[in-house]
């Protein structure tokens, strides 16, 4: 650290500045009106290549985008084609996640313009390339809260952050929604790009709508902004947003919902000021309408949602059963839509959501419903390889909120076709075992071994458990036990848990005959 | 900037990790309820002395304030004696602005707390003592602009920043206003604590009312605090806030209002869509009234009115008048509330208010009405030292405003009883001339010779010029020319040009006989 006395001890020429005038001959600023500055002398750029060249980007560097146009999203792959029609290569790719849609990387990954990614998720035939050797380094899965971390901490250096955004004002002010009355896009929250703008060297807000400034209140202010580009098509909106959240009909999702609901309820978390997060899968939105109806009942309210947000949770808000909504990401139209209009439900980014340098919300969480592709008999959970050995899901929040809410419930039927749930062992250890309390199937619930509260209280409530071993064995009746996963010793994925540190890693699956 | 890839290319045992159970003996995550843990496990401090034994805050740091509390702020002097106290000496104090009520600083500057003082401003007792040679360095004198850019780039790096906050939660979710039901204090923005609490290394809120977690929308959130001290008094809401700002009925400011409404309109700044900064002085209010008519008159409506925000502002937002407002200091109890409730009433920090590092909202301005104490023929102005060469004021958003605006106006009587307000050269140079467009007074305009735009359309619409020598002149015929001011050699200020470069000094005044 520089002293601050070191900085004006000496200051230079002082005698010169006390006769004034320094400033005097200096005349450079600008006199047009504002109207005139917000059209000739803004940071629009003639288009992207421009606004590339004016980044400083150079090969070896580090670029980010942030998933919150889904599997609608438009701006990862044009970003990157252009990347490529101008030569840049050898690029870190730093995604707040990708999806199917994102399967043109496969070329600009073989043509050695992106050389390596990090991100959260990865699907579709991309992820199936992984999974068979494409990269010669791993890629690096973090969860939302640690790849906030990461960049606040410059694990991550961003050199050119690539943000899209339904909405900009000449001078960057940037939302994931727009007040115009024209028809545009909107994908509510843009809590996973707000790390990125804040930390990035040169920051491009990519947008198809613009706004007259300023642009406010904003999700990314103008002073982050270095320049922005209008394009026609930022994205699908059916992949971006897929209408309202509907409810579950499937009875399987409808048992584990109505016994997740009970669990939290029985164990104590459910009480007048309690606060949750709930996921967007069937089982999860259910539960949450089961717990809207417990709330009813014993005139509970609950003092905030957190996480993930849907229609759902903005009714139960708009209803007066939750007070503040804190999104980090918004699941549905309804949910973009509130946070447009309602002041009480507030935009979080993945820092404030989840990093686990400092205090985050997850940590006030009283208890979070989450799915899982597979459980073991040490409670660890993987979201993030399939049966067959392949990365097909995301890490996405789910460590974070285990590890900070009081009790994760993790929701799952207790065997999917012919796969069983319930294993000895996962294939990836996404989330760890310490830090899951109860697994509820179709056809069981186990609680931890360490959570003798919880098992007491379940107990008490006349909940019936299994452990988590009869679980496995009642899984393993039905469907038998799968044949082991083969894989080469090519290390394809590295899982970090929330606080950076390697928690698993993802092998080549080995197809040979 | 380490490579990304370095990081990752060789994981430390990789082959351990592949063999899960990592985390799997670790249970430390907490199960008490959330209602619980926001008593229990909290980052509320015992006390202030708690709360700085374990900041880390050692001798020779650097400590911050904000003045939104103005001069009825009791956390300055609170917090420097209880550091007084804890022994603490050679502290540097960087300070948004300092007022009257901070006289007691005095004692902790004599004996060795304080050695070093950064502010914008500098008022009552301890600018006396300052301007007679108190401290063996010079106060160092910034803008509101200069100061969020220092901070940003790390010239001014903040130890430990000690905010004082009307409203906080248990975790740090901390606000200038509380929307809990009780009697509390409001200060309305906390615009110039956002940068502390964004870039000190360690955050600590004072505040007289704790609310319930999440405290939201907050102004500064829970993850860049660290802890939060709960005190009987952070300050006397009478010296906060001096309640609803009230139209002057004085002759002389109501003739210099319509000239500059006058001037404002005719050199075709007001249009459809303007944009626009008032100040909060009597003669700034009042033409913001003729401005509003002249809006009802044409049709015209302001896209947005920035800075210090009045009540006044406020009701035109509110009739429809002004479509957005950003906020970086409430000036009365109507603008406070006002922030709690209209949502197109945004808070925004000083950074992106004015900060000369990357783009501000003081760039977009149409114009800005700045009062002065002193104009000199240069058009160079001081807001800052009194006409007997004593620091009196404070140099806050002048410099930021004048140099961003398309159209700055500064209005001033002619004379203040004996002494003139145009003058050959300004004791101290806080806005130069080169920035300045237009000087309006009581008996003449003049408009700056580079501004040959306005001063074509001014004669245009028939309103009479004169030069600034003429100005001068008039002034001088009525109060004569005062003796020259006695300095000694002794640097006591330096004043920052808001790019942080120096512009001009403040010499120690010479009192022997």
């Amino acid at each position: 650290m520089r002293d601050i006395k070191e900085i004006y001890a000496d200051i230079p020429h002082i005698e010169d500045i006390s006769q004034h005038g320094v400033y005097q001959s200096k005349r450079t600023k600008a006199t047009e009106t504002f109207a005139v500055r917000t059209q000739a002398r803004n940071k629009v750029a003639a288009d992207l290549k421009e606004a590339i060249r004016n980044s400083g980007l150079r090969d070896g560097m580090t670029i980010s985008f942030h998933h919150h146009f889904r599997n609608g999203d438009n701006v990862v792959n044009m970003v990157v084609e252009t990347l490529a029609e101008m030569g840049f290569k050898n690029l870190t790719m730093a995604a707040s996640s990708l999806s199917g849609v994102h399967a043109p990387l496969i070329e600009h990954i073989k043509n050695g313009v992106i050389t390596h990614i990090e991100t959260s998720g990865l699907r579709g035939e991309l992820a199936e390339q992984v999974s068979r050797g494409l990269m010669d380094f791993p890629v690096v899965f973090r969860s939302h809260g640690g790849r906030g971390a990461a960049i606040e901490s410059r694990d991550i250096h961003i050199d050119v952050a690539f943000l899209g955004a339904p909405s900009c004002d000449p001078f960057g002010n940037a939302n994931g929604y727009s007040r115009s009355e024209e028809q545009t896009i909107s994908c509510g929250s843009l809590g996973y790009a707000r790390p990125d703008a804040r930390n990035a060297g040169h920051v491009i807000i990519i947008t198809n709508h613009i706004d007259a400034f300023p642009n406010a209140p904003y999700a990314i202010p103008s002073n982050y902004v270095d320049s922005v580009v209008l394009v026609d098509n930022i994205g699908d909106p059916k992949g971006i947003m897929s209408g309202a959240t509907r409810y579950t009909t499937n009875p399987k999702e409808l048992v584990i919902a109505k016994a997740a609901a009970d669990v939290i309820r029985a164990s104590g978390y459910l009480y007048d000021g309690f606060s949750m997060q709930m996921g967007s899968g069937g089982a999860s939105l259910a539960t949450a309408r089961f717990i809207r109806q417990m709330m009813l009942q014993e005139g509970f309210r609950c003092r905030f949602a957190l996480g993930g947000i849907t229609g759902q949770i903005v009714s139960m808000h708009e209803e007066g059963l939750i007070d503040r909504i804190l999104d980090v990401q918004s699941f549905d139209l309804i949910a973009a839509e509130s946070l447009l209009k309602n002041r009480f439900h507030q935009q979080i980014d993945s820092c404030y959501y989840a990093s686990y340098l400092r205090t985050a919300a997850v940590n006030q969480l009283d208890f979070v419903v989450l799915s899982a592709l597979e459980i073991d008999t040490d409670y660890n959970i993987n979201v993030l390889t399939g049966s067959d050995g392949v990365i097909r899901g995301a890490v996405g929040g789910h460590p974070d909120t285990a590890a900070g809410a009081s009790l994760s419930v993790v929701v799952a039927p207790l065997t999917r076709g012919r796969i069983p749930s319930i294993v000895n062992r996962v294939n990836t250890v996404v989330t760890p075992g310490s830090t899951v309390d109860v697994v509820v199937t179709d056809q069981g619930i186990a609680v931890h071994p360490d959570r003798t509260d919880v098992q007491a209280k379940l107990a008490e409530a006349g909940i019936r458990l299994s452990t988590i071993q009869e679980l496995k064995e009642r899984a393993e009746s039905i469907v038998g036990i799968p044949d082991p996963i083969r894989y080469k010793d090519k290390i394809v994925g590295v899982v970090l848990y929330r606080d950076n540190t390697v928690i698993d890693v993802i092998r080549q699956i080995d197809e040979d005959e």
